[in-house]
């Protein structure tokens, strides 16, 4: 019976340390010190700053885009030409990676025949005895038919079997045939959501209204939240000057960063927008610069015979990049931060003791204050007494 | 020789705190209860719910996707046509992003030449001075070139140089052209790997055969796991009306959700399907409603002059988002977890302390019982006998 | 005024616990070695090996690619062809996953019209009765017209209104039409950036120079920076046969793994690349094995009608799939580790009291050192001298 209440007694038994409280300035100060400091981090770099309290979720994004503008081209190859955007925007879907033409070679007439290569130091020729039937260069266009052809009245080349004529593309249209695309605009929808959290929102804010959107184009300072973005002013704020850019492409992302404290209200969760240049601009190792890419529209002759017309198209695709970080409060990071201050809090207790032990004056006599020593030879009895009544 | 002893017993001397134990039943009750709160949060909450236990990874994922079904329709225009899947599915590859053609507004014959603007307020005119060469409207068709000419009998307006004829989508064909497209299905396939865990799965479950596969079609309840769905299925499941949403198009979010505890066997990894619609059917601000594209196809007629039909297509664009975190046993997030519970347990007896000595009628003897308190003028001698023997 | 010094005092008093120190090499030995192993867990484990005092970001990513390469076929059908990249690359606007075509199977001169469906268990047909006016088969390739016609000498099939002459892809080509992309080339480029701690970087290395990148093509051993990839070698090192894969078709994902240690430089940040198959290659539910989908190209004939040339393609969709994780040091999870790590040490002391007062002989005693028992009933003054003078 007496075990059972003992068990009772166990418990409710409330067990704390003893303490020894040591009124001394100088460890006293210290004390607080870095307990000051360890509290002043909790709260201001990992509440405030780091918002370490917060559980994360990652940005789920759906987007969709739609470029209007028009352009009137007047070339000697196609006359006068005006591009519409099922002509420029490649694919026209509108998906979150669009292109926008900016510079064309076109070779229009091909049909699948025989005719010189285009000169290279490879493909230049003395007889057919330097071209290999069946051979293919990588930077070729075609197949080598074995054939040593005249190209022009000095230069023989070895024949391919290919779509001919050979686009020639050593001389880039300057300026950019499409130049006056930097006027085009874009307008980008783009739907997100946290579903961790339950949160969905589109970069077409609350207060935005039709009216508005009709005649809004963003500007940082004026229309931050427009969605509607002029191609050359995004270009800019990526530190770029369109006309060069066209000339030979290039990749330019529009970021769009969903950053959100969720414990505000939903309204203060708002898009920012930036824009960089993603492809290579440096110099020093400039295998394909720019952006570019051959596409051809087929067409059949009246004789029944496919020819094509091959596109080499120069343009800036636009990759919208969309991230973010919601964050909202949940109990398990704040009990782990918290804790982790707490664990780190004991840790002043241990630099302080370890300052009286070894710097204090009189530290063996508070070494004897802190510590009780037992060895195992001693009775329990013999202990406290040399310790409490020395 | 006598301090490398003492150095010997430091080490191994074993340190532990001396503590007082308080039979008094309130303050253990706290004690007992605050105690059981935090192991309850930590077991139930943490392990359990949280499973904060888990080293966690994010999918990695690949996406094929194939529609199947044909469509007949009978229109003025283009007659009796039969649509199949290279027709309506836009871009054709399969991709994690498709697009179905649900309605469509075609523009036959289109050349480069002059037409006059469809009349809206700002391209209405009387005389030519109401029209400025080479200007281009920002919802215009083409680059005006300056004249005023007749659009019909009543009404003039702006020429322009475009694709002329121009489109005209005032009238959008109701009901949808391809509204019977709800019955098309798609086979998903779908890929993920978690690669921190050297995980791999697919969304066609070990038991699903090739006889299933032909025959099922996803539904919540009877077929969980097919992954073959009806699209008029998911638009439903989305809550929106298929032959409304075939009208002006919309995007539809097809989320597969691949959250996995993967302590447990492999099979219980499996994909949970929903579905929503992603796009804006908000009217306050519905520039652009739905979802729509303008594409070409070429043709070159008799005399070599390049012609196209351009199709304004509308239709649903499906997105295949997938999502997920998988959560594997690991040791550093255990430790954390428990160090900090650990923490927070340490703060139980400084509530209880803090209760005891404000609370409790005899705190000052507790007080005198748990802190010895010792002034920088007093012998230790003096400290230890004031606080045991007073 | 004494109570105004006694909060001052209150303010600079520094709490120590008075700690009890037991000279028992068994326990002391288990003391230490428990501390020994945790601080060795959080030096080798924790810090090396899971750099957990690192903050982490996710990576983003922009990726183009360029294939080169042609190939001449030579078919009854076609005759000699020579395939060149805007033929065989779908899309054409090198974009993160490609398409590259092994196999085709073409049906050309299509137009709107009747046909015999082709034959299969539920197309085939003995008088119009069998056929359903309207009806659409899943797998079939229009719309019923009611009819039941001759498909050859001695079977009949329902007629169908659809794209004729209908698709007959029954007999796949073998070996593949273009079994020798294995020869193409890719280069792939490919920035990232990890927004958090505002670092970018590519694919294209920095000692990576023009000359270099003309000639190298991808090699694990010899060139493992470069980033032009023949195709036939990531199938390889996917562990597939190409010309096997090339009848079917199928996925291969271009794995870049981006996995930086931010404190360490940049220069050591570099992408590692692996390939590996994502598509269903298991035999037990092979529906739609391989990869392949339909493109048709539009042509007028000379009576303005419509005609297209329909093309199953099969072949292989590149994958790239950029991922990793940046680290890099950060206070917080730093605190967080440590403190978890101190918290736990804390049990150390909680695993040897236990081990004393259970196992050891003399545990009555212990238990009377470490702890003393006050009860309701007492008084203070006879708690101690209980304890202490015993």
């Amino acid at each position: 019976f007496s075990e059972s209440v003992i068990c009772l007694q166990c418990l409710f038994g409330y067990e704390t340390n003893v303490m020894l409280v040591i009124n001394n300035k100088g460890v006293g100060a210290l004390f607080r010190l870095i307990q000051f400091l360890i509290i002043a981090y909790v709260a201001v770099y990992v509440c405030w700053i780091q918002r370490a309290y917060q559980d994360t979720d990652s940005v789920i994004s759906s987007v969709s885009t739609k470029v209007k503008g028009n352009i009137l081209t007047n070339t000697s190859i196609e006359g006068v030409h005006v591009w519409d955007v099922p002509e420029y925007v490649i694919p026209p879907q509108g998906e979150k990676s669009f292109f926008v033409l900016t510079n064309v070679i076109p070779t229009p007439g091909q049909t699948q025949s025989k005719c010189p290569e285009i000169p290279s130091l490879v493909t230049k020729c003395e007889s057919d005895s330097d071209c290999i039937e069946g051979q293919t260069e990588v930077h070729g266009n075609g197949v080598q038919t074995g054939h040593c052809v005249q190209y022009s009245d000095t230069i023989k080349t070895c024949e391919v079997q290919a779509w001919c004529p050979l686009e020639n593309d050593t001389i880039i249209p300057k300026p950019a045939l499409l130049g006056a695309a930097e006027h085009f605009t874009v307008l980008i929808k783009n739907n997100i959501q946290y579903p961790k959290f339950n949160f969905r929102k589109r970069n077409l804010l609350h207060h935005i209204n039709s009216t508005y959107l009709k005649n809004c184009t963003f500007d940082r300072k004026t229309d931050p939240h427009c969605p509607i973005f002029r191609l050359g002013h995004m270009v800019t704020e990526a530190g770029e000057d369109f006309s060069v850019m066209a000339l030979k492409g290039g990749i330019i992302g529009i970021f769009i960063d969903w950053n959100c404290d969720l414990d505000f209200p939903e309204r203060f969760c708002i898009p920012k927008y930036s824009f960089s240049r993603l492809d290579n601009k440096n110099p020093e190792n400039n295998v394909a610069p720019g952006y570019n890419f051959r596409f051809a529209k087929y067409y059949k002759n009246n004789k029944s015979i496919e020819t094509r017309t091959l596109i080499k198209a120069f343009g800036i695709r636009f990759d919208v990049i969309v991230f973010g970080m919601a964050g909202k409060f949940n109990i398990v990071p704040t009990i782990v931060n918290l804790g982790a201050a707490l664990a780190c809090l004991s840790l002043v207790t241990a630099i302080c003791d370890w300052v009286m032990l070894t710097c204090m004056k009189d530290h063996d006599q508070y070494q004897k204050c802190i510590k009780i020593i037992k060895n195992d030879s001693q009775d329990i009895h013999n202990v406290t007494k040399d310790f409490y009544l020395k």
